[in-house]
């Protein structure tokens, strides 16, 4: 069973690093390094195949997002396995083949990894937690705490898509137009972002806890307040419906090929025009602006015109969405 | 939970990356730079207390040494949990404290972290993935593909201390001496064993799977065969005596402070020295000798004066060890 898992990896992930055949991976810093970005995420999400994706390629874009929207260049992944005795091995073969493409469509090698088995009713099928690096341009630091009043909010496309469709597999849900989660790996959305100049103070990944919990987390680290416009955050409309019916708020469900952006004024719209010619990009909307506000708090122009508190998450998060 | 989770770890591993809040970290590599090495372990050890240690720096330790014996100082640590719902919070702040002395004691600072929840039964307590990156010196190249005939083989200590401790604590065996695990961070004893210029060709931590299954990677690497002398090899009695009574053989049994030093035969003695003179190698020993062999067979003397294969394992190995 050691030996077949240890050939299924090195089949799928096959590079010169997992070639070096040791326990730790040798890589060569690029030599336009100097500063670097290390990210890690546990992914327990359940189920393990969901419309849209699957935990495998899930946990390359977790990761390769959360080094992409320091700014850096994800270049290296480590992946690590906790699997349940039983665990079906096509199963497992499908989850890697599924990472081993999306770690070569983002561009990142897995250089090094490790499998534990535990036993059955002590796991879930399969937890992989992923570690990335990528190399940090020089000059370039952004961050949750740049956001300044008079700055603008950006976010890349459509929200709530990952957990509903997560929550829809879930709770045997059919929909006309199925719910597909975005899962996707940002790095050329944020290469293009970058590479054009615009003033970016912070850009960030709403997973978990969805764009509320993102916004409240800046505004909190920024020391700001932010104020949204409801009407202009894209929603699906069968994410909408679904949310409704289970009485979910789509700001606060966690997305997994989105990102939010904090630029000043002047650069706002031409960062628009690049993040909707990018693929991942096309829906991408100005949806607020930064204030001063003593209470960090984030507010919304509801679409009836009225106004409310995005708060933080009071009750639990959905477990396992990621 | 989220937020004394949260604040627990910043508590624990207070550190200026950590501080920087964002979902990645931004690290300056250090100006030696050139080369890193980059190395992950998922623990699941069972019991999380066991004598000598617990999961938290084991953790660390584990990942610690992955990136030592690769010749590098190991710098940063990304950690990830998987805790399962109900998990005792008193236990995990134990746990995490132990993580957080081993860091500084091993010179590592634990920069970016992430924590899951599965719900009851579908996890075992807590899972602790690390991973680690460091810098690794120019011109140094250790590598398990390394082994030359003619090599010496030398081991920094006793074996099967850290298996045995584990098994003792679960099958509730009492003996007059405690067995305590081996758990420590191997840095400081790797880097005076480099910094003697004795000509090391490999270096590895025997863990899972014992001394019987490194060499015989090892071996396998290098495309060569080992002659090992069982009388050479220090073992407490204790741990023998455990080992005969539970029908396990000290050879397969894990250890989590011990390495394998591969060296010329005119840097042995000279090598052998340097690690006695560590608190961590006092009980370094040779063990044995490189030969050509096209089997790549890991063959031993016996105390009896026989001669018997050292072979791969060849059942499964004990579960979650480590």
């Amino acid at each position: 069973m050691a030996q077949l898992i240890e050939e299924l990896f090195a089949a799928a992930f096959d590079n010169e690093y997992l070639a070096q055949g040791n326990d730790g991976a040798v890589l060569a810093m690029p030599s336009a390094g100097g500063r670097l970005v290390m990210a890690t995420d546990a992914h327990v999400v359940s189920p393990l195949f969901f419309p849209g994706g699957d935990i495998g390629c899930l946990s390359v874009h977790g990761t390769v997002n959360d080094v992409a929207v320091m700014g850096a260049r994800p270049l290296w992944l480590a992946a690590s396995f906790v699997l349940e005795e039983g665990f079906p091995l096509s199963d497992l073969k499908r989850i890697v083949e599924s990472m081993a493409n999306a770690a070569k469509s983002a561009g990142v090698s897995v250089v090094t990894g490790d499998t534990k088995v535990v036993e059955r009713g002590k796991g879930d099928g399969v937890f992989i937690t992923t570690t990335g690096v990528g190399v940090l341009p020089k000059g370039l630091d952004l961050s949750g705490n740049k956001a300044t009043p008079g700055d603008v909010i950006l976010l890349s496309g459509t929200i709530g898509d990952h957990g509903m469709a997560i929550m829809s597999k879930r709770e045997n849900l059919a929909f006309d137009a199925p719910i597909e989660s975005d899962t996707a790996a940002l790095h050329g959305l944020v290469a293009d972002m970058l590479a054009s100049g615009s003033g970016i103070r912070v850009l960030r990944d709403p997973t978990r806890g969805g764009l509320a919990t993102t916004l409240n987390e800046i505004a909190k680290q920024s020391g700001v307040g932010m104020q949204l416009d409801e009407s202009s955050i894209p929603v699906r409309p069968v994410v909408d419906a679904a949310c409704e019916f289970l009485g979910l708020d789509p700001l606060y469900i966690a997305n997994e090929g989105k990102l939010v952006a904090i630029c000043a004024p002047e650069d706002a719209g031409g960062l628009l025009a690049v993040m909707r010619a990018h693929p991942l990009g096309r829906e991408s909307a100005i949806i607020g602006t930064v204030h001063a506000d003593p209470h960090h708090f984030v507010q919304m122009k509801t679409r009836f015109g009225g106004r409310r508190n995005v708060d933080w998450l009071s009750g639990e998060q959905l477990p396992r969405i990621c």
